[in-house]
């Protein structure tokens, strides 16, 4: 059994009206996503709209989300940033505030050498000194961590444990776990597709905002139960349509306002809200999925 | 159930050493994957040198081939070609043959407009009047068959009836299968994630090579048996790796040849014949894999 | 000064009702374009419908291009086909009729290897014995010429010569000029700035409906009038956008045929004709450049 | 006369021993540049570590730059940042501090929508009320700014000037051009043919260490002596080529550290320095192109 497996939801960063951290909020999505069953959370990533926080944003999130959390699931906090200094501290206080794991996508903007990037998750993964896994978002980042890319890292950072993997290559599910690394698939509709290549669960924005759908998959997929699996996997496919038509973070947000009555806020700019047509085709759909209201989780306090 | 299902090796097209089709061995490896429970036949695809065959030989192939079958099993006959008027030629032919379907790829070379592209699909379906599957390789063709595409062809085509989807795009699998199309995956390393989302089967140069390989992974997806399937995957994976790494054409032919005791020939230039130190190779993980010789089959005549 | 250098129009195949080669059509557009004042042809090549061809076609217009032409300008005929063997047979028969040189597509729907393009050059190259231009036509072949592999095809291909560039890679012309080739540029809006970093000429299809605009550039820039020839690409370049919004194959046919009152016919089909209203947007804008009617041309016969 | 023309290097951003921004250096290579007779700078943008910077560091360059250049040349501002909200606040400051533009990367990392990229250029444009200038580097942000794209930007935000295209798109340089913008060529080794399309200048790193090969071609241009324009850009080429093959940051410090004598140190990690093979590679290089040692200059104080 993989030690870092299951649903992992990319959780949203919610936002107040003044556009800063809804820390409250932040704590009743997280909560609620536990008491669903989910397995763990991968924090302040590409859905937490990671590189539009500043470093003290993100210090805040992990130390919330450690509270939050205490040691139920797996945390994992999200440290990327331009230069390895800001990253390298973002994972020494993430390790600090007592979450399990950190993430940490490869430099990005410029594109670096295959040395300098083995070298930029070396002094962040020291300096956490968790387990590690690689962000492969190569949308994002421009770079692409390859199988072969992957190995001169596991050469050089023993804090190496996984990845998620959001590439448009999906074979390399099945090399990565023949390296023996945890990899978590990035892409929600592909969740039991990865499962039977050797992925150990999935990360990704959509199961934050309907988390059972996923852990059905999963608990399915547990079961040996494959028409069951199937099917859950194809429910779960549409509510991941919804973000993909009409953008991920105001998509995600919108919809948790909606299922936990709580303001979570809109994207900070430059991202854009949802209008109010896109608003009312997400309403529609969110009940023909059947994603509506939940009671409001209280937490373990 | 789907109509066309199950596995579908793409055959190769072996030669002579005039360097010309060997009808008898086109026959024999034929003959082999029938009796190791295949379900068909892609022929004169992409793994059988397709478009560096001439018209004659792909007539004289898709004679051959409905003659070998004798109906026991699904051939589905490529008749794509350059011009609308080539490719129709040979889809009549490949009908009057006798062959159960036929493939086509969209034009190639010159990129089209979506128009065009529709309306050579629609003279091609016609003129077989068989059912008629897409080949969406834009590795080959330069453009990719999208579902929105495949759309506007489904809406013109009354023969439409699947694709061999060989794209990068893998999700796009649920998407074709929710248009009632019969999807047949087109990387062999992925049939059984595929068929999680909605696939009917897999056509792929390597079944052709080691049919019993995949045939394993169906069987045990028709049982239900999850961990039986997924294990036949990785084995058949680890097959599929010796064509990527030396190439399709002449790997196929030469672990034919070995298999077989027929001598399958070379790739036609500027395909090039795989190397000593690559056959070395090619053996000695054929053996690891366990894929040795086989005894002639003898047909059904 | 260059051997081969100027104005090189990539010439259409016009065709006649049938949809067969309409030959006289052909000698008319040729002898247009050099009592305009090119100074070669790219034949049989992209804008010549290549590919849509079949080889007795090709043959023909090697023999009438050679007669036509008699020796007057560069006729550099296209011979490349999916195998070595059918280019080889397509070079040595435009020798013997004749053309001044050869030009060749590389390898194109399987990508191969860099050794097998370069053996498919060496092959094509001593069938014919001319110069030889290599084709560098990624959007069609998949496969991008670098100068890297220009080196490893110079270094084994004595008839090298040049190349038409026509990808992406503008600032490669640089890196082929240094090479001692000559370097034709495939896309007419950027013949001037090509001009200025090495390249001989410019080969592309615009010119062959309206030779007389890049006519213009090249005396602009032999006399060193930099504003007339900066002047002059601009003008022309509006001539090229025609062909681009429409198509270049029903644009470029459907112009010469106005402009000469000579029916050239329609693309072979996928290709599509120009919709009535695309060809009066044509007609309008072939008004606003000034490309009008001209004086059918008499040939040299 | 175009506003913002000729040679406006993408200048350095020195760092000292400890890592943070030497001034006092960054004064030094601006001085250098404008006795060397450049029209402008590129300030804190690609090749000043544009990303790697904190803001803090960026209002003291936007400071340092304003004071230092004393209005004789074009300094332009980089703003660019994650957040529209950051990027509005350097642009004010950079205003404030006296620069004479700025300019700005699309929103990066996630995708936004043409409606938010847009929306951000408005909200920094107004910020700063200067010229602004749009920076179209798709290898590092991920969109490029399409002519389309620019309309809408141009319809949008009044205090549009130009753009620096570093897009591999070159032959837009000829459609921003028309549309009335300052386009400054982002990639030095096609200068020269970028201003036979109309654009007005170049915006790159090398012109930051050798400016009088770039000042020379601009000249030549300028005169009407178009073998020495190409003589020009042929050699300065040469020297672009050093810093593609070595990484852009690290060559472009070293060579300044040789040829002015003054410690510009090195990249910001994740960014590696030379090796020892690689410095003396460079100096071997340095040598041939004639780019050797300057006199320190004394600014204008």
């Amino acid at each position: 059994m993989a030690d870092f497996e299951g649903i992992l939801p990319a959780i949203i960063t919610p936002m107040g009206e003044d556009g800063r951290l809804n820390e409250a909020a932040f704590r009743e999505v997280m909560e609620y996503n536990i008491q669903a069953g989910v397995h763990g959370f991968w924090i302040a990533g590409g859905t937490g709209e990671s590189v539009l926080l500043d470093d003290e944003e993100n210090m805040r999130i992990a130390e919330a989300a450690a509270d939050q959390n205490q040691g139920r699931v797996n945390n994992i906090m999200h440290v990327g940033a331009a230069t390895t200094e800001r990253a390298a501290k973002l994972a020494e206080h993430a390790a600090k505030m007592g979450n399990e794991a950190i993430c940490c996508v490869p430099p990005f903007f410029y594109r670096q050498s295959d040395d300098a990037i083995v070298e930029h998750y070396r002094v962040v993964g020291e300096a956490a000194d968790l387990p590690l896994f690689v962000y492969n978002l190569p949308q994002s980042t421009g770079v692409e961590i390859t199988p072969e890319l992957m190995q001169k890292i596991q050469d050089r950072v023993p804090q190496l444990k996984g990845l998620k993997h959001s590439a448009i290559t999906f074979a390399n599910v099945r090399a990565f776990a023949h390296m023996g690394l945890d990899c978590l698939i990035g892409n929600s509709m592909l969740m039991l597709p990865a499962l039977t290549l050797g992925a150990t669960g999935c990360v990704d924005g959509p199961p934050n905002y309907a988390p059972e759908l996923w852990v059905d998959i999963w608990n399915a997929y547990q079961d040996g139960d494959w028409d069951r699996a199937e099917a859950a996997q194809d429910r779960a496919s549409d509510a991941t349509l919804l973000a993909r038509e009409h953008g991920l973070h105001p998509t995600a947000k919108f919809i948790l306002s909606e299922r936990l009555g709580i303001d979570c806020g809109s994207p900070r700019p430059p991202g854009l809200p949802l209008t109010a047509a896109q608003q009312a085709d997400v309403l529609a759909r969110m009940s023909q999925i059947g994603i509506g209201k939940v009671a409001v989780p209280q937490g373990d306090d």
